[in-house]
């Protein structure tokens, strides 16, 4: 049966100041380190393996990933590390925190902007942009985000999944897949069958690993969270 | 105009030991962490980047490559673990040092094995082998290596350049291998045309990339070492 786990990266420096992160690349905290390690250990102590690994481009995925090889004596293993699986792009939000966000653009406005599956957040000018990193010159013009929703992330990501995770895991891989909040929001509400409306309660922590069962036609057997905090199974909320 | 960097992986633990390592999984040693720092830092200070990485699966060269590309800001660029690239197969003496492995078999053997390019050491039993190991699980039984000469290990990585490294080349991308002392030294003498007699006086130094500048054909224009320890080119002995 094919085994797919999600895994949102540790802590990072930005969620532990309550910023909107998006693309910017901030690495992860102490505290995103250990929970790295503590997900790599409880894998290895329920008998995970893995034979492929998936990845976004910003280096507290890749870091995460790396630290759960590691401790799973995994360093070998294939990756691929693809701007698709990124975090949401968050536009002109990235940067600040909570109270500079709703006192620079209203209450209501911050809720609709991380609640709601199609509303985007204000869009960051041309030249801000991201063309002259060299890990996104591949892409053509109008695939580089200004400011997405959680729909525009689920859009873009799809190809990944289509030609890379789920072609994988048809052959009976074992893949891991270390990405963020939002996008694997994205792949959840996906595997899930979760609406639109329903998908605003879905929140993935940092760290803890989520398994999927999957039958052949990866349709969704059965879930659940392994939690290193008590270290054993639990179901999904 | 192709670039191509070859670094043998920082110190190992056994490196530290005087110990044949071979395909032992050993891991640096501080002193190897420091040095892939080094190459890490003294590639970024002198404008290197890199479009793609190939290493072994043994963890020594992981590691190291792994710190050189966030010492450079690229952890996100592909990479290829390939057990090609693995340190030559030391057979019976891995694990033994210098002095054990002269006390048991005798100074001239000893001298025999480590130089000469066809002579090889004492055989592991099968059963001793590496065939559980997940991570060579994809060899055929007769790619296993029970113990390997210079000649052997130069035979099996053949591949691994003909199919992967001289493409990306080719494709004029700029390329990082980081492997092992024997692995790079059979690479060295292919592509400067090295002797079978000559390549015993080749040693490939720990943590030091080897820039090598090729033209089309992937024929040597030159090579130098950039030494970290003093932070600036310096030609090939």
């Amino acid at each position: 049966m094919p085994t797919l786990v999600l895994l949102r990266h540790g802590e990072s420096i930005w969620n532990r100041e309550n910023r909107f992160t998006g693309w910017t690349d901030v690495d992860l905290s102490s505290k995103g380190l250990d929970q790295a390690r503590g997900a790599g250990q409880i894998l290895r102590k329920h008998g995970f393996a893995f034979d492929v690994a998936y990845t976004s481009v910003l280096k507290r995925a890749i870091r995460s990933l790396w630290i759960v090889m590691d401790e799973m004596n995994l360093m070998w293993i294939p990756t691929q590390a693809c701007w698709r699986l990124n975090e949401r792009h968050y536009g002109r939000l990235q940067g600040l925190n909570k109270a500079e966000t709703v006192a620079k653009f209203g209450e209501a406005h911050v809720k609709l902007w991380r609640r709601s599956y199609e509303v985007r957040p204000p869009e960051i000018a041309i030249g801000d942009d991201l063309r002259h990193d060299s890990r996104y010159r591949q892409l053509r013009p109008d695939e580089l985000p200004f400011g997405e929703s959680l729909k525009d992330t689920a859009f873009r990501l799809w190809p990944c999944w289509q030609h890379s995770i789920a072609p994988a895991l048809r052959r009976l891989e074992k893949v891991l897949v270390v990405a963020h909040g939002n996008s694997l929001r994205a792949l959840v509400k996906y595997l899930d069958g979760i609406s639109d409306a329903d998908i605003d309660d879905v929140e993935i922590p940092c760290g803890v690993p989520l398994i999927y069962k999957l039958n052949q036609d990866l349709d969704r057997i059965g879930s659940y969270y392994l939690n290193p905090a008590v270290m054993e199974e639990q179901t999904v909320a």
